[in-house]
């Protein structure tokens, strides 16, 4: 089983917090991921928008399959996230982490998060410590 | 009513993904706000520690009810976050977002993210734009 | 006289920061700039390594081009920038900036900087205020 | 000589891009810095007011000092920036880094930029890779 495969089926099946936010992954290689999530009723904050806190939740995902595709554990140190278009119950997002850099022992990643227009929802950067260990 | 009790009624009343997460409001002023988080084995990720997205989520409800409570509505541009230390099911996290500076138009904030040893977990800075909005 | 001229005769004329940094326009859009610097000895910091100060000056004249060339003062709110490749007096660096999103009060841009191989030395996103002032 | 003292002898004798800007160590201790600019016309961008890479080069180079001065070679990863107030020529800036966290492999600093004042102008979190050799 190849790097990519551990790393989906690590989270396929055991990270319990995407699940619950029902981030589905749609496309896995290393250095790149893909991931959707349907924005419900369960995903709105106070002003009925889609929470920041799912939307990062969405980019996170991507981002760590798409650190941790490589074979090895990659830990997020950073991320830094800018919010761009309020989206609703109803909407789909679609959350891409494409690899800007990768060293021996950190890699950088753009997510970007559209939704289901196309329009841009957010765009966030996320720096990864890699570890020696196999994911 | 004040800014203060619209704040905290609106998000307690209606902000569904932090209750989702389990996010519960400790303390609340104009420019400041205080929120603590149980983990449990909901929020963890693949690794078994809690998923960035949990504890983006109890960082960003601090913040929104610190910004929120002068009384306008106050919507996210961006957040950065560091994440420092892992944490897992049975801590509790507390997160405090701190006013750095407030204009008309905008305001920043400092979330901090301690555990329930007073190690810090977490640390961010988020911008909002204020619009002229009642909250 | 158009905001991309009124820009560009600014920024070329009195930007004083810059001029001294060696900063050199190339090509500026709306929403979109390009320059480049030579790293010469006063570049460089304390390890003989391009300084990310100068970096980040070179890096926020794009952003600053690409923002102001819509015709209105725009002011930067945040700018996030990483570093990854170590370069050092020989090198040219060129920075350009383009345009994520645009609202009337804000814009979003992502600014990569290269060095002469193509090679990427810096991403950055930065975030500017949009007032109704012409530039 | 120790840590501190080999990272102030280092970036005050070779550090030609902080010297260019102006900056001035004023203290330093392991995880800790204060630096001081004088702003002058060779300061300022195109609106007349500080530019942003002239705050980021005193805002580095306090955090360069704070990081290193615990004796071994840091490399800044990534820096998030705000830019709060406009100063102009005659003001004084003071940068201080402050260190969040500190491990075996990276170490995270505040950085605060005040003016004459003591309002402050600029806050910045930067994120250091510490490596074995010594500064």
């Amino acid at each position: 089983m190849d790097g990519v495969e551990r790393a989906v089926r690590r989270i396929s099946s055991n990270d319990r917090f995407a699940r619950m936010a029902g981030v589905e992954i749609i496309e896995v290689r290393p250095g790149y991921a893909k991931v959707t999530m349907k924005v419900e009723d369960k995903h709105l904050n106070s002003v009925d928008i889609t929470h920041g806190g799912a939307i990062f939740t969405a980019a996170d995902t991507a981002f760590a399959l798409a650190s941790n595709a490589h074979g090895t554990v990659a830990l997020a140190l950073n991320m830094s996230i800018n919010f761009l278009k309020a989206t609703g119950a109803g909407s789909t997002l679609t959350a891409a982490a494409v690899e800007d850099n990768l060293t021996n022992r950190t890699g950088l990643y753009r997510i970007t998060v559209n939704d289901e227009t196309g329009d841009l929802v957010s765009v966030a950067e996320g720096l990864v410590y890699r570890k020696k260990d196999k994911i």
